[in-house]
């Protein structure tokens, strides 16, 4: 028998760290389970200006659907780890607490709380793993779509990555959420579906070789789909690639077509050419589409370099965020039982108690953050942390389309400090920490050392 | 209403690149459906020797299972891309083809084909996208578990990373490719659960943390698990966390217990301050165990240093692969209509022809490999690649259980000549190609230019 291992609603219960529910059982027996507040952050990283953040539906749907089935229950018990009681327990489970997040499209800076948990301790640690395995890539990918996004302009942005991706979710991840960081779509199929956004595609190296000549796939390809043809003009010799494009459409009579493809060579040439060759055969609105090994360096020379090129499919280094292939984040535990809370490992303090975020925009720009304590007001500024579950129900029951994440995170980006959109250079703009919060940290510190 | 995503067996058939579909249109509508043979092969890197092959068994599974289902259909009707005609096809969908591969935890090096499929063009055309998605990361985790494995030697070797993996699909995959690639097991429940294998669990900081005192939380957990706790001891400060371990463990008359967790600090200087602590206290069973950043190189200096350290939980830069978080890799046409295909782009020529794998050992190690046409026979070699679905059925209907692949991948690594076991240096181990394909790559090149 075959055993894919898929992972859906019923089972993703157990989709977490052994040590989330031994713990649990812990708390379980000895009624250690007031009221603790969680906070999901991402620490500083050198390559990164800003993140974009995304993946909360995702978070929303597992909290608000998290059951402990029988067969999930029933391996638990094979383990030998866990009681009957807690196992009947865990039968009955449901999420009872407070989450407060930033929205979806929201721009964030290190050491925010981006995810804030406020639940009975069992219930909000049992939660960790899962949490974090959705917002980092999530994150990840948004962010690297957004500063793609920041360089290509009005150009057209597609994900091409889901081959690269790391697995099935992944793919899926990919796909949502560089559409909320600026493009236009996505190659993935099963993501169009799902998630309700525009598939794009062009033709593989494979399709020209199973033909018996380039000319010949064009033209079955192009009497086919007609305008909406975009050819991939690389497989043999580009230019000659680039003629055989243009021959086809005359031949089959096309007032225009969609474009070409470039996949390898030299981009900045190869696309002047084209753009020569298609202008002179009065192919003015066919455009130059290009792939391959792209990310937002690559776009930003060859348009700096006035390469005219009408899009870029972006793949594999975008899906697997290539030169941040994970953040340095975290889901700490900031306060239980109205007490705030501290860790003091080596380079890894938390700051403690339920926080939140206040934003300071004048002139349409980001001024600064702070972080405050949760019930802290500030006048003039907006905090980032709103409602989104109160005991254990949604606060909303319609969660924004994709399209008015992406419209959101658009605009947000315009709010960015323009030195912070630098793709290359790292500027650090860290929230400032309230009074009150430092007053508390520095009394935490001297309590525990 | 909330969305996730989820893939499954209904609708993972569009988990594909919309180009795979609208090719297989035209294919459809000119009848150009000929047996076609693809070959999924990895390029060569800078810092791998060697790769481990893992992922065929999903592999298996998705080609078995691929249906188009009618809401699927449906989806794909609403696009306007296809016919009728073609949407028909689709809802028939079976594959009927060949399938050869080399076995899970089969060594292998660049360039040579690990899997090839063998069907009618439109068939193997549909397959690529999501092969390549399965493939690249289980053979990215799979090595990187086993360079890991290479310099732990007997050591304990955990993955601890699901909550850093890309999504819900690459923590299932990091977890059982991990464990073929020489890991004992995962901190992931449900891979537990879903692929049999052992699953492994401390304790978090918060634990500690929503005690009064690191004791409290110490003497709560080992009062329930005894013998089978592993205290965390670094929270507040690590030498005093394991007295404390140590004193629980006195106070609770047990007699041994599992060990320590060491998880931030200077590790090299810490465990050996704590393996006389707990020698000293007649804890000479108790095993210490680190994480935190863990990788190759690090486990590898560490053990070079003498640290006293009995097993390690890797994590992020295992399930990320993060040196190498994505393969050169690709799924190439190399035969169509029983005409061999090559292709040209700059820097991407593929082998031409279906294509075997021999492998030529003596004395226990791998002399040489050599790439030959499908049909040559090779005196005194083996031949890697075994078919493993003939005319649409699987060959065999067991499928080799993860601890015998992880058997087989351990005695493998033993066959490799021990320069290319070098986690630092890269030696460069490329096969040869055999004369009679040779002769066809030449032939082919100056009928394409």
């Amino acid at each position: 028998m075959l055993n894919f291992g898929f992972v859906n609603q019923k089972n993703f219960s157990l989709l977490t760290d052994l040590y989330e529910l031994t713990m649990a059982q812990i708390y379980f027996d000895k009624g250690i389970n007031d009221v603790a507040v969680f906070e999901f952050f991402v620490r500083d990283t050198e390559n990164r200006n800003y993140f974009l953040n995304a993946g909360l539906e995702q978070v929303l749907y597992y909290i608000s659907n998290i059951r402990f089935e029988k067969e999930e229950i029933e391996y638990l018990r094979t383990t030998g780890k866990f009681s009957d009681e807690f196992l009947k327990y865990l039968k009955d489970f449901k999420f009872t607490g407070n989450l407060y997040a930033m929205e979806e499209g929201e721009i964030f800076f290190p050491y925010e709380p981006v995810v804030v948990v406020e639940a009975p301790l069992i219930q909000a640690q049992i939660l960790e793993t899962f949490i974090i395995n959705t917002m980092q890539i999530s994150i990840l990918i948004a962010t690297k779509a957004l500063r793609c996004y920041s360089v290509a302009k009005d150009k057209l942005l597609v994900e091409f990555g889901l081959r690269r991706a790391h697995g099935t979710d992944a793919g899926m991840k990919a796909a949502r959420n560089s559409f909320i960081g600026g493009f236009a779509g996505t190659s993935n199929v099963l993501a169009g579906k799902e998630f309700n956004i525009p598939i794009f595609g062009t033709m593989a190296h494979s399709f020209i070789m199973a033909h018996n000549s380039e000319k010949e796939a064009f033209l079955n390809f192009a009497f086919k789909y007609k305008e909406n043809t975009i050819f991939l003009v690389d497989t043999y010799d580009t230019i000659q690639g680039v003629k055989n494009a243009v021959e086809v459409a005359k031949y089959l009579n096309l007032k225009t077509f969609k474009g070409i493809r470039l996949d390898s060579g030299d981009i900045i040439t190869l696309s002047k050419e084209a753009r020569k060759i298609l202008d002179e055969n009065g192919y003015k609105d066919a455009t130059i589409f290009v792939s391959g090994s792209m990310n937002e360096y690559k776009i930003k020379e060859f348009l700096d370099n006035n390469a005219p090129i009408d899009g870029f499919g972006v793949g594999t280094e975008l899906v697997v965020s290539s030169d941040l292939p994970y953040l340095d984040c975290a889901y700490k535990l900031v306060e239980y039982a109205k007490k705030p809370k501290i860790k003091l490992s080596p380079q890894k303090i938390t700051l403690p108690a339920k926080k939140q975020v206040y934003r300071i925009i004048k002139e349409g720009i980001i001024q600064k953050d702070i972080i405050t304590l949760f019930d802290e007001k500030l006048e003039e500024a907006n905090p980032l942390l709103k409602p989104f579950i109160i005991n254990g129900e949604l606060v909303e029951k319609n969660y924004p389309s994709l399209n008015q994440i992406k419209e959101k995170s658009l605009n947000n980006f315009k709010t960015l400090p323009e030195e912070l959109k630098d793709i290359y250079k790292k500027y650090e703009f860290l929230p400032e920490i309230s009074k009150s919060l430092k007053d508390i940290m520095e009394k935490l510190k001297k309590e525990v050392s």
